[in-house]
């Protein structure tokens, strides 16, 4: 883990004149510390970390706290809002910043109630939003390396989808199917729930997989992740078993299109919403704009849904930079038709952006 | 879905004087409206439910509300926050539940903010706890056989366990197979990263599955949940490969007869502590009081840590019902010697208890 992650959470701090910060997204604990856990928190302060856990993770935090300079680990038992509190007293902080996105209310209040013997202090507890976020959503070289080793992985996966999603075969078997051959390929687990929707059932962008059986002349969405090393990279490919329909040929086309076009607008400098705009653009064009209601992309690492959002929503002064992984992922969606969703994943370069999946793009 | 679950929820209401509940957190949308979905929120009024979802689950959720008397569907575009005070002003709500565990500070705040325009209403956001999970953690009958039926099918897989952690094959081959004998089995997806922790790594309560190999002389930890239809049940069994330590025997003897002595004790009426008490009580006693470090057990359902809460940590009036669910998990690790876990599902009926899980506790 590079310290510097740490180091340039501490001058956010400083920036935003607190004297700590409440650490209690899983992401953002690992980002910081390289500790994966679902409980605890990392209370980070101006000069130091504290990684608090339960006995589960003492292990493992102290195995990720010797490779991560400035982080300290102390196992709790009772509350974590109590091991908190006991924390934020030891880094004597008054200027206390919490994760605004991610901390309940419940934990807010009780964090408040614990602090509570400490008037005198007068600490006082500050919502935040994105301070890690803000550092997540540029890769630095060894998440590059991952991304770039995990998007290599699934498009191997991707690449035998065809052999997967066969007529005769059920959604579920073919989710499966997938899900065995990204464990194979050296995923922990799937990134979500594998999505297999053929014939009608492709028209919903969320699709689970049933017991319906795939058909040949209908069309199927295959849309996957994985997690590689803590990373998430994300495929999807819209296949047609057998004899395409010329609406259906259509559609693939349009979508094929206003994907490649999502794609060459990437650089950095573009903004969030010219990108969604781009592949946006290429639908409306065939009369599909009504049939694609999603958003165009979404950042990728520890999280699968992360920034940045690409779509019409965006804020008009977002843009994209170097360093940022995120999908490219337009679609459409005919109920009692079907569907069709082409997903790659890219790394904004400079000038541009590197695909990390390749895949072919044939229906 | 049964009606009676959002009937008894808006009877809930009224006795918290509460016009309406915003009901953020997924497995209680699942709960009282039948739809799976990673987004959106259920708007539950004194007597009726608007589900607001966004243009992924539209056609999901009126699949969902379709069989769910009380329920319609609202599609909103834009933010779910202007979705949810949208659907309050429909209701005409004027003291308004939101679930405290689950919504963040961050969403709590755009609500209020959302709701600014209607000073004359004068509306409250009221932070509420466990509403609905009061009221999942009994399981009605259709529960009850999904639950029966996932058990019998983890049981399946629980077996096999022999023929998959051999000697010679890494921690990852074998959590690849249980999954893949999971997805085989019915399951939707693994509850859970799978735990295959072996000789030394047996030490960590929750460790992740290494490249490490398997060695003949030494104990494996084998810990997988599978979600099927929705529901989480949870399965540990401890193996030995080979020659059988005598220090390792006594541990696994040790903690069977915790385990053992945890189901015993468990039947309507029985204190959470006292069913900890129990299974702790007999490690203690052998000595291994300090090796087991955390509760005997947690409730299993559309979640797979839910209420209740076995451990000495639970509130000393906390009884358990007819109607629960939940594992009986005692541990103990050993630094540098290992670890033992041996865990079942339970269901509590008239009397005592009921094995949701079959597989021979052998070491």
């Amino acid at each position: 883990m590079s310290a510097s992650r740490l180091g340039r959470l501490q001058s956010l701090l400083r920036d935003n004149d607190l004297d700590a910060l409440v650490v209690t997204h899983p992401p953002n604990i690992r980002y910081l510390t390289g500790l994966s856990a679902s409980a605890g928190a990392a209370v980070v302060g101006r000069d130091r970390c504290v990684l608090r856990v339960d006995f589960r993770y003492a292990t493992a935090a102290r195995t990720a706290a010797d490779t991560t300079p400035g982080v300290d680990v102390e196992v709790f038992t009772g509350s974590i809002d109590a091991a908190i509190s006991a924390g934020l007293s030891l880094l004597n902080a008054r200027s206390i910043g919490v994760e605004a996105e991610h901390m309940a209310v419940a934990g807010f209040n009780r964090l408040l109630a614990s602090m509570d013997g400490e008037k005198d202090h007068a600490p006082t507890l500050v919502p935040t939003e994105r301070l890690v976020e803000r550092l997540r959503v540029i890769k630095d070289a060894e998440e590059v390396a991952i991304l770039r080793e995990a998007g290599r992985r699934i498009s191997r996966v991707g690449r035998r989808l065809r052999a997967f999603a066969v007529p005769g075969r059920s959604e579920l078997e073919v989710a499966a199917a997938i899900d065995s051959a990204m464990r194979t390929a050296g995923f922990q687990r799937p990134a979500f729930d594998t999505i297999v929707a053929s014939g009608p059932n492709g028209a919903l962008p969320h699709a689970r997989p049933t017991d319906r059986t795939l058909l040949a002349g209908e069309g199927v969405v295959l849309d996957f992740g994985g997690v590689y090393d803590g990373y998430c990279v994300d495929l999807t490919r819209t296949l047609q078993l057998g004899r395409v329909p010329a609406r259906f040929r259509r559609m693939f086309d349009a979508v094929r299109d206003a994907q490649a076009a999502g794609i060459a607008a990437v650089r950095p400098g573009a903004r969030a919403i010219d990108i969604d705009g781009a592949a946006r653009a290429v639908l409306d064009a065939r009369g599909l704009g009504e049939a694609f209601g999603h958003g165009t992309g979404h950042g990728l690492g520890l999280e699968v849904h992360e920034e940045p959002r690409l779509s019409k929503l965006a804020p008009a002064e977002e843009v994209v930079s170097a360093g940022m992984v995120f999908t490219i992922e337009p679609g459409a969606y005919v109920a009692g038709v079907g569907g069709v969703r082409i997903e790659d994943d890219v790394l904004v370069v400079s000038g541009g952006c590197e695909l990390l999946t390749d895949v072919p793009v044939q229906l």
